[in-house]
């Protein structure tokens, strides 16, 4: 029996929901307004791990509930030299951020968790991309941080934005350091029986 | 003294000009109309960069000659088991490019050549980046190729579209394989006196 779902985003970022418009999809957001800073693990893979389930679950377990919806929530955070680092506190905070992250390598983690509100079943994983920043010069990164955009980032850096220059290569999925990887969710949605391309408005 | 420069794009792929869009710059595009087939070098890496060239060149040594224009021309191909593939002829080129592709690994090579149009001094570079694809199935892949997506792009392939499912990951520059590199175009602006940040929109 062939049975049609609908794709729902938990997270309000549109560099996400971009993601999935672009390759294809025409997810409904749903952000689950939870406190994420309620988790606080020490391991970063089960931290953002925890708090992309906290994000997916909180929003099945709503208004969805029963419903043919699969839900699917992420949390993304920069691992540099064993710290976890999110979103910088304000500018200065930004500028500190590159003048260490520059010449340097990071992990971008994102968690990704996939719940079937129909069924009540959860899959999720997190996929880890190497980040091999460049070397901006102090002007450059001066220049970066007057835009705005590292303030609203996870890890004070885009890769589909205006920081793309000062970062030389990743090792992984692309997406992932945008915010979402497609080929794991591909793969999450397998395993709930949803092959991805149904999802394709 | 500071020169305001205006960025040229010889180039007629919306990847491309959305990857410059996105990441701040609002380039003019100038479309080259060589006859890409005039180059046929044995060598993948010379390929590539004497269209990009070629691009570049012609664009440049036109009306913008003398200008204040860095012009930039890129050509992007695959190369897979030592054959350098450009767009697919056919949907069935396509479906048999991708039974062959998954599960393997391919390099994607994008020249990149930038001229100043005021001075007609040329600097310029291939990126390579390792592609891994994934394994779709045979429906999967009939779906992609239905879709039409993989007829208009280099490799039959999409990092930021539809095929991003079907990508495992890549080692380097996520922008070289959607046709341009971003941290490679700052490199080569730096060349010729020009930084990257001054080309912001």
């Amino acid at each position: 029996m062939f049975v049609s779902r609908r794709l729902v985003l938990a997270s309000a970022s549109p560099a996400r929901l971009r993601l999935l418009r672009d390759a294809g999809f025409n997810p409904t957001v749903v952000v689950s307004g939870v406190d994420e800073s309620s988790v606080d693990l020490a391991d970063p893979w089960e931290h953002v791990q925890a708090v992309a389930e906290l994000k997916a679950l909180t929003v099945a377990k709503g208004d969805l509930a029963g419903s043919d919806s699969v839900v699917v929530g992420c949390d993304s955070m920069l691992l540099l030299d064993g710290e976890l680092l999110g979103k910088p506190a304000d500018e200065a905070d930004a500028v500190a951020r590159w003048h260490r992250m520059r010449g340097r390598t990071g992990v971008l983690l994102t968690g990704h968790c996939v719940v079937d509100a129909a069924t009540g079943q959860v899959v999720q994983q997190v996929a880890d991309t190497v980040v091999r920043f460049g070397a901006p010069s102090d002007a450059e990164i001066d220049a970066y941080v007057a835009t705005g955009e590292p303030l609203r980032v996870a890890g004070a850096f885009t890769l589909d934005g205006r920081s793309a220059p000062f970062v030389d290569g990743i090792e992984g999925d692309a997406g992932n350091v945008i915010g979402l990887s497609l080929p794991l969710l591909r793969r999450l949605l397998a395993e709930l029986g949803v092959e991805v391309t149904s999802l394709w408005r």
